[in-house]
Order: structure tokens, then sequence, then C-alpha cells
């Protein structure tokens, strides 16, 4: 019973089936195939605006290689305490970008807010002797399982354009965002802005793909540069197209987030007097009880420890494809009163 | 009839079975799954040696990583001037490294030796204003489709390792070289003292892994940091493995690698009196007649233009699973006598 | 009545002879001169322990040199919040350690303690997802103008190497700390395990030179490339040796920051109910009332405003040759009673 | 006696009497003070064109941040197989750029040619798999101690452009070869679309100061950043003017480099029947006899083997200030008939 990360997640059908149906096909190498000439145009159609898509491998290198395209190595990219991008990524961001600096500001239940940004920001005075802000980094969803309402999020888009910041949009779960939102995607991407989304594939059902979806026309030049000279260029580009495509076509992408939401809301009403934040998307925090994380860990359910050590609390993170069983005893786990 | 690269061939059942195999399972993500465990010890069996296996999802990822934990930024790689690492990566190990140099060395039918490696670097002085050369990055099979022979490349080895340099081996065609010499892979690896392989397997009937062979125990903590910092440590990486694991299990990386190596031979055979360099993979450099490409393109025929604009030079590369009339047809249309 | 930063005073009478003593001389480049190898055993004099002085031209430099040849790419340095090498340096750390971040402590009055790094350090985990920390960046003085103890030092030297951290020390008002202190200068660098030492010199009285004193010789060979590569080999370096020198000798350097301290302290007395920080070295802040800035500015003193917008602190430095009549005037002015 | 280098060299009277004059003043940090507002008017005056200039403490810096401004990370430069650059700069143009390549393109007596440019980069097809081409660097005088006339580098720089690179022309000679010239400076500068020059004053009479001369505005805000960013800011950065203002002034800058190219003309001449180059600077290579080197050494000449171990080849550089009895003793020594 797996409720470590979605990554423990398989595969989806679909995604397995592109795989099997591009296999016996010869194909021009790198991204000159049939499959990846598909990708704007299928996206496009998603996002409601014309896109450029560069597959990657991980979500890691699709967020390294944004910020990269974004900022000068003199630069500095504001993000929240809790990002990805800063606690996560053993650096990354520093690396591709040539060693910009990331500008952390803090933000209830893991969203910016754009008075927090100014009161973050406000001693940086941005004069020689300091990094430049050049861009905002936002998650959507958050790291703490919210979902930023699309209003919030245009604010923050502004806000940041407003100074001259680039905007990316970190979307490891967007799909659960979307899902969870039920709105149009376009509303919290291209309508609003967003220069640049990591668009999420692998956790929500994908295999090896993610997607960089670059709605700025003047980034894409560089991008296919760092892609390559990152060795992300796929040698075989058709089977990261594949998946890609086989998660847009036909909504098997809000398929899969819905699931995952689903269940995560099951178990956070099991929960509902400790959740630690809102659950919105795929992930519930809950302060657990003392000794209660042991016996959930001998029950059989696999999960993190988070926060800090001792704190008591916990993360359960729900997949596309976590049984129903699986949920339902977790939630009736947490159901039982202290007492108990 | 595609013989541009041996990218455009598909990937193998064995590879494709592997994958669906692998879906389903829920498992522990990045390399902390069951197929990810035994990577080590498939390719220890392989290579005759303990080593550590780090999927990758390109061979300029693999190469760039190896290099990177090879030599500091002030440092320099001796490479061949026809070297992948140098021509087509984008300056992927000049990012990798953090800006250190690559110092080309020439040589005939892409093969380095070690006096042309004393002559070209006898202008290098190596005191504090030069780079300092710390590495020899080898090519196996090379970029002219020829092979080292494991005491050629043993000299190689040796000589490098006399001057305190760390030793590479790009293997992005390793599999055709060893199908070619018939050897035992640690001949041309373990044994002669190569600190890292990058073990290709896309262009042999892989689909998105290729792999990092570590010999050398002491490189694989920074190794594995530099990986996920580049964005290289896969989400699911049991996906990975299962690739590799396929390709390394019953032969099937050789018998792959002997399919495309005899088609090799087959149009080699054809155009033996043109030859640009003796033919021991699976590539096949031609030194073509006036307004032959055009011809041969006519016929259906993909393949490279080479060397300089207006040489005739071409490259024809043959893929595992490069359909038997193709290459009867090709070797066929170059076989026709010039007066024809 | 400059009051902005000791960076406005000039060089002192014994720097300037010495540069004029040494221009006539015709000698080795670089560092091979007479004057550059006398810098090690003045020194190593100083500090009571062998160690290589490396010239540099700028204090950021030395900083940032120090830290790239202590941390890999994907290391971390602990820090103050408020260091120089995390706010007033462009990112010099980032670009010279290769995209290294900085890992930000809070602490009263610009001190860092061990507790406080545990603190700030705890929710690190340390895994391959994360920078590794590797390195503790110390400041003496402060950026906040108090000064650490011998036995405060000894024990953040004591934490951090228990942690395989190394240990750099940012010294661009050393020379200040041990005129408050009254110690040995090994009190506070050899004899506590300190890696390597930013020395000030240029806001000291010094001209264009300040000092890298690496007391760990395994850390020297990288340096001296590193150096070069950053282009911080002076051309002439005896004219940087000859600064540093004619601070070394006979007590310059202390005489110098003497100066400097007493200044502040007579400052420090006129403000004594509304200093920010302990005034322990050559810099004073201070809580400004409404209107008393521009009060002051008026009256022809130049400083810095401090902190965030509006908060009404100033910061006041002291160099080596602020004239007695100006320390007296602003102390005066600081000292007339609210009401006025 | 001697002929290592020009950095073996003194500092001229003016430019000690320049840092003498500036000590005493007391003057805002950094580039704030009243010598460094001059720079630019000066040195505008001095190119015949507006242009910004930014002090540097080395050539090696000047050059590398020039390039970093122009450049991408997957970028390269075109430059000569000798250049300083590549050769002697310990791979800082790769640090300071983030990685991008130097191509190098041999041409004969250190010089670049268009159709040398053309050759030697026929090979670069510039795909995603390549690095860019993105600026040409330029030495005058060259590495050879040749100068280029005013024509071949319009022509160059034409060339350069038109492909659409950016122009560095790296002077650590620039004033020798000037003189030689007896041009116009913005001849070989502004006039033909020189972006950027590292006007080299240490070798010719300067102490600590070269400096970055930016012809193009849109290249400045960036270089201030990075010139921070490597510790190049100085912090008293009146002494960097100063020593700058000194050389412009009243030909200082002239008369010291027409000295050196003078001796090495009477030293020329002496051994006019073995020069290896023609001797247009200040630098003067000879093909040695058979012990010769040793004799010369006996007698207490100080200077460089050239080419490779065993090639008898010499260099010989004179200083603005080398003593007239030094060089004739010289030219006496190299005019001694080979049967002596």
């Amino acid at each position: 019973m797996f409720f470590l990360s979605d990554n423990t997640a398989s595969a989806c059908p679909e995604v397995i089936a592109a795989i099997t149906a591009a296999a016996p096909a010869t194909a021009s190498g790198y991204d000159g195939d049939a499959l990846s000439a598909q990708l704007d145009g299928v996206f496009g159609d998603l996002f409601g605006a014309p896109c450029t898509v560069l597959p990657v491998s991980t979500g890691t290198a699709a967020n390294a290689l944004a910020l990269a395209s974004m900022v000068p190595p003199y630069g500095a990219i504001v993000c929240h305490t809790e990002a990805h991008v800063h606690v996560d990524e053993c650096g990354a961001p520093e690396f591709f970008t040539g060693g910009a600096k990331l500008l952390t500001v803090a933000g209830a239940d893991g969203r910016l807010t754009p008075d927090g940004i100014d009161a973050g920001t406000a001693g940086h005075r941005g004069d020689v002797h300091q990094v430049q802000i050049s861009a905002l980094s936002l998650t959507q969803a958050t790291e703490c399982g919210t979902v930023y309402s699309p209003d919030a999020l245009a604010a923050l888009a502004d806000h940041g354009r407003s100074r001259g910041w680039r905007l990316h949009l970190d979307g490891a779960r967007f799909a659960n965002a979307v899902a969870h939102l039920g709105c149009d995607p376009a509303d919290i991407t291209s309508r609003i802005g967003i220069d640049i989304l990591s668009f999420g594939a692998i956790k929500n059902g994908g295999l090896s793909a993610e997607a960089l979806v670059v709605f700025d026309p003047l980034l894409v030049p560089g991008l296919r540069l760092r892609r390559k000279r990152a060795g992300q260029l796929g040698s075989k580009g058709r089977f990261m197209a594949a998946q890609l495509l086989a998660m847009a076509h036909d909504g098997v992408w809000l398929r899969n987030a819905r699931a995952a939401n689903a269940g995560a809301a099951r178990i956070a009403a099991a929960a509902a007097d400790r959740l630690l934040y809102p659950v919105e998307a795929n992930e519930v925090f809950v302060q657990l009880r003392p000794l209660e994380a042991d016996a959930l860990r001998a029950q059989g359910f696999h999960f993190y420890d988070w926060g800090a050590a001792g704190s008591g609390e916990a993360r359960f993170v729900v997949s596309w494809d976590t049984p129903a069983q699986a949920i339902d005893a977790l939630a009736k786990a947490l159901a039982v009163p202290p007492s108990a």
C-alpha cells in the first residue's frame, strides 16, 4: 500500500500502448519524427494558444531548463520556501542557469501571494552588488497539495510581470490542479502570461517523458540548444512524443488526475480534524498522533514522515492507480479515534 | 530505407516486452525498485568485475556526466578530433564539467595512438596558465566505424594511466565493437583499467535508457549527485532498468549488434574499392561518384553526406533491424559500376 | 565626512611607499618575484602556522575562490542570513563553485551559533535529491559589526568540522576583530582549524590586494589554478605582495584597525541608547529618529540607510583614516537629545 | 637582462605618481569616484567614439568577461590556434562563459584571414547538436608579435559581422600595435565595428589595471554585473582609474609602446636572417643555433624557449623600460656569426 509518492505508480495502459504502437516503426531520430511533429498542435489545442512542446526525461530537467532559458547567470528566481526547485533538485537550477540564485519567500499552505513576495524581497536592493531578480517560479498544485485559484495565480503572474520578471509554472502535478479547479488549462497558463509550463506527465501515469510547454516563442531557440547540451534531446524522440500524445488524447491526463484527487479526498475526509493543509490535489498531509506512524507502517502503509524530525507530520500521496482497497484501508486506519 | 543513423531504428521486442512487464507493478521511485537493484549484478557478470550501473536518458548525458566526474573545471580531456563529445554534443562536456577543455588529437581511421597523443599534446606545458589534462576519452567503436583491437585499446589506456589521466570509454556503439572483436567485454573495459564506460543501448535496440558503467567505486558518490542535479535520475527508474536488463539478458545486445554489423559488411563488400575507412562495425563510409548521391536518394535511400561540403563522402549506418531487402538494395545500388 | 564604508578610505602611507619602492625593480612576472616569495613566511609568522598566501584583487574574489576550493558544484555552504557572500557578491560564490547553494541560518547580532546551525539545517535531509553541505562560512568581524570571541568561534569550528564541513573565515574586517579581541591571530584561525581565511586588507588601508591565507595545503594546488582561471593571478604580482607585506610589517594592519575601532567606539558612546548591535569593530548601527537622517545629511554626513525601507536604521562605518573631527562631529550630532 | 615578458617591467613613473596622488583623497568606493567618472570621456576621445570603460585587474579577466558578455553558454568563439584566450588562460573563457567552446583556426604569423576562417569552420554545421558560433576574437598585436593592418583587421571584422558574430579584440599589446601602425586607435577598433576591446595597460607600464573598452552599449549592463560577480569590481576603483588615466594622458601609453617596439626592432635587425616572424611590435622570435640558448643564458639573458621542446626557438620580449644596454647586449650577442 504505497503512499510514498506518485512516482511509485505504474504507467497507464494508454501510455504503454502508445509506446508499443510506436516501436515497430522506423523514424527519423531526435525529434524529427511524425509523432514529435504532432506535439505542438495537440498541446496548442489543449492550451488554446500557440506553443512549442519540448519533451525531456524528468521534471527536474524541465524546471531547470525552463529557468535557465529565462534568467542570466547573475539573475535570481523568486520561489516559495518549499519549492521543489529549491529543496529537492540537488541544485539543478543553479547548475543549469550557471549559478543564478533562488530567493525564497514563505507563504501559508505552500502558496505565494503578491504581498508575501513584496515582503520577502523588500531587503533586496538589486544594485550591482546583488543578483538581479529575473523570474518568478510558481508551483501548481503546490508542494503542500493545495491549488491556486485562477484568480490568485493571475494576480501573482501580473505581479511578477509588472516587475519585468519571467514566469515559470512548475506543473509536476498540473493535471491534479486542473482536475481540482475544473478550469480550462489556459486559465492558469497561457491566458495569464505564463512563459513556460513544466507539464508533469510521469507521476500522472507517464513513463519517461515530461514536457516543456513554451508559450513565448522567443525562448524556444535557446531552449532547443540547452536541451541538447543538457543531454535531454532524446535519441528516439518518438517514444517521448508517443507518451505525451497518449496522455493528452481523450482526456487521459485528467482522468488519471481525477482518480488520484478523489482518493486523496477520501483519505482527507477520514482525517479532517488533523489535516496540515487543505487537500485539493492528490496529497494528504496529516498530523499523526504518538505511535500512530509505527502502527500504520505495521499495517503495511508506506509513506514519508514530513516536517522536522519528531514532528509527527506525515505525507500520503495518492496515485492515479492506487487501489481503492488501499485507499479505503488508509481512510479507515486514520479514522480510528485517538482513544482506540 | 533508412541509413541515416541507428537511432532511426525501432526498439527491439525484448525491450518493449520488458517495459510492458514492468508497467503494472507499483514500485519505489527513482532507483529504489527491484529491477534497478539487479543492474549492478547483471552488468558485473557481463564485465567480469564489480561495477555500478547508473541509467541515464541519452548518450550525451552519459558522456558528459562521466567526464564531469573525472576532471576538475580547470581540467582538460584528450580526445580524437572527430570525437562525438567534441563535435556533436553542443558543448555538453563543457557544461557538465564547469568549463573544462577538450584537447583534440588527430588519428587515422578515427583511432588515437599513444604516439599521436604525445605529438598532439607536446605543446601543452601544463603550468598554472593552462588547463590540466586529467582524462582520456576513447571511443569504441570509433566515429569512423572502426574498432580498436583489445591490445591497441590497452596500450592507449596504459599510456593515459601512466600520465595520471582518468579513462573514459564512449561506447555508444560498444556492442558493435564487441560483436566485431568477438572478445570478452572485460577485455576492452575492466581489464584494461577503464574507469567509466558509456554503455550505449538506445541505438542498439533500446528505447530511452543508456548506462554509465562505473568501474572505479570512488567515482560513484559524486556521479549519483551529478546525475540527479542534471535531471537524469529517472522518476520511475524501473523502466530504465527494465530496458537495460532486457538488453543484457541472453545476449540480446550482441545479437542486435551482430545483425547490424553483418548488414554493414554486406554493403561494404559492394563498395569495397571506395570505402573511406575499414568497415568493422555498423557504419559504412563511401566515396560517392558525381551525381551518385542524388541517384541513391531518388531510389529512396536516406543517408547523410559526410566530410566537407562537396566532398562526395557519404555515411550509411545499418541498424539492428534494418530490413534485409533494404540492405540488399543498397548493396546492389552501390555495386553498379561507374560507367552505368 | 564619509561614513559610507571603509572602502572610501585612502591607502595608508606604508602601502603607497611599498608600491613606490617596488616600482623601479624588474622582476619575474605573476608571483615569481622576491616579494611574493616572502608572503608565506611573513604570514606564517603572523598566524603561527604554515600557510600559503595567494593575493587576489577583491574580497569577493577571495571569498568565492575559497569556497570553490572547498565544495563541489553539488555542495552547499552554511552561512549567516546576512553574510556578504550571500547578500552582496552578485552570486560570486555560485559562479565560482559551479552552482553550489548557500544555506542561510539566522542568528542574533550577525552571529551564528551551533544550536542555530542545527535548527537552521534541521530540515535538510542531505539525500541524493539535495545539495550536500560541505562547508561553513563564518564572518569575523560580522556583518553587524560584532566580533565572535575565540571560544565562540572555536565552538562553531568544532561544530562544523564534526560534521565533515570545511571551514572558511571571511575576514574582510579581520583586523578589526583582532584589534577588538586583543588576541593572537592564530586564536581565531589556525588554532581552531580554519581552512582558509579571506584576509581583508583593502578596507584597512590597502590599495588593490586582499589575501587568501590557506592553512590546509591540500587546497593549494586547486586554488592556484582556480585563481589563474578566474583572472586573479596578477600579472605584476610583486605590487600585490608589496601591499600585503607593508600591512603585515610592524603591526600596520592592527594600528589601522585600532584607529577605526576607536572612532566607532566614540560614536557608539554618543548613541549608546539606540544602538542596533553592540559596537565591537568599526561599524555603528543606529536607530535614527524621524527626520534625523535628513538632518545628518544636511550637516554633511554620508552614510547608508540600513534595514527595510523606512525602518530608520542607519550604518556608520569608521575607517583607519577618518578624521578625528569628523568622528567628533558625528558623535556630537548623534548625542543631541530627541527633543532638540 | 629580462626578456621573459613585458610583465617583468616596472610600472612607469606617471602611473606611480597618479596612484600616489590619488591616495590621500577620500572617495566613494567601487567606481563611484571622480577619477572613475572621467574614464568614459577620456577613452571616448582616444577612440573617437562613445564607449564605456570598465577597469579589471588582469588581461585574462578582461578577455573572459568580454567573451562571456557576447556568447551564450552554448556558443562558440572563433580564434587563432595560438590565441592567448585558448592557450594561456587556464580555461578562463570557458569558465566565464559557462562552458562555451573556442574553435581554433590556424593562420600564418599569428594572423587569421577570412579565407582561413572559412576553411577552419567549414566542417561546423551549426545545427542543434553543435555549439553556435557567436563571436570572433582577434588579437592585436598577435601572439607572434605581428600586427594586422587596419585593412586586414577591417576585413576580418566585416567577415565576422556578416555571419552575425560579435567582435572582440584582445589588445594585451594594443599600444604596441598602434605604435607600429601609426594609425588612429579608432581605425582598428570603433570604426571597424569592434564590440569590446581588452585594452592592455599593465605590460605597457601599468601596475594593476586593464580596461574593458565597450563600444556597444547593449553589452554594458550585463558586463557590470558579470564584473562584480567575477570579483573584478575594485573596492577602491579610483586607483584603477588613476592608472588608466595616467596611461591615456599625454600619450604615455604610446611613448611606452614605441620604446618597447624600438628595442625589439634593434634586436630583430641583429637576427634578421633567422626571425621566425616579422617583428612588428615588441616581441622577437628567433631560431637559435645549437647551444646558443645556453650561451645566451650564461651571459645573463632571461628569455623563454618557444615552440616544441628541442626546436631551438626562443622568444625575446622588450618592455617599455628595458635598458638600452641590455638591448644592445642582446643584439650584439645574437649578431655573432655561427662560426664564432
